[in-house]
């Protein structure tokens, strides 16, 4: 018999357990993160980003509670690629002065994977009329959108400072 | 003797190389997303997408020739583990109707990834003074923030269409 096909409700469920992997993955990346930061500004804003972060888990365990599943991770390649490439960055880049702006580039591609994630989710919430998730979140979508903008401004002092010290 | 710290000039072009190999993976990506979306919308939107990055590919090599380099990709561990999700999913969802949900979901992820890099690349083209490559890289960036509210206005409308089916 051919099996049934996955319906939106799979879709949600398998695009949950994909981003709370990711997610668990970043928690343990950012300390490394911060620890290879050479600005102090920046380093501050990934050890802020590790609290928001286990906000972040916090919430999407709320979600997997609202559609009555257990909170469980899906080995997520995409993540584990973009980490990898900031792994990169710090090997290559260490002692560099543009170690920041790789750390900070690191983090933005990591930012907008969650962005587009998140967004995803938060429509398919809304499709399954799921508003109590939809709200959870949205909530962390304009978390991830606040900090991308705060790299952003981190990337554009950085740069200036390089300006001054040439 | 220990190797010279790499600098920003040196970031900007190993991150031209990983986008370019990207960009190289996602026009080979794209005629299997084509070729499996259900809605006629969402397929012409692939197909367009292809020629935009055809379009994108040629910048990238302008932007190479600006700084005295020959176009060459660098191995992207992220670019592989954002379209290996999107594989799984066009085998996950064959046949279901939430495979162009599924679909849309994975060609945002590649869109947002792409909006990282350019974003960061051409903040080190004003950086380093790449006036040309700067432009370019705008070019590029701006058209993948239109296909990515594209794809956002493709996911409504599908999800009205599954909301009428149903």
């Amino acid at each position: 018999m051919a099996k049934e096909p996955k319906k939106l409700d799979e879709l949600f469920h398998d695009t949950l357990k994909d981003i709370y992997y990711a997610e668990k993955k970043i928690l343990s990346a950012l300390p490394k993160m911060a620890k290879a930061a050479q600005n102090e500004d920046l380093r501050a804003a990934f050890e802020k980003h590790k609290t928001e972060t286990e906000g972040q888990i916090d919430r999407l365990e709320q979600v997997f509670e609202l559609i009555e599943e257990k909170p469980q991770g899906k080995k997520c390649a995409a993540i584990e690629g973009i980490l990898e490439e900031g792994q990169e960055i710090i090997k290559e880049y260490k002692g560099s002065p543009a170690l920041d702006a790789g750390l900070i580039s690191a983090a933005q591609s990591v930012e907008h994977y969650e962005i587009a994630r998140y967004g995803t989710l938060r429509t398919w919430a809304e499709e399954l009329g799921l508003n109590k998730a939809k709200e959870l979140l949205q909530q962390t979508l304009d978390q991830e959108e606040a900090t991308d903008r705060a790299l952003t401004e981190l990337a554009e002092v950085n740069q200036e400072a390089q300006a001054e010290a040439a």
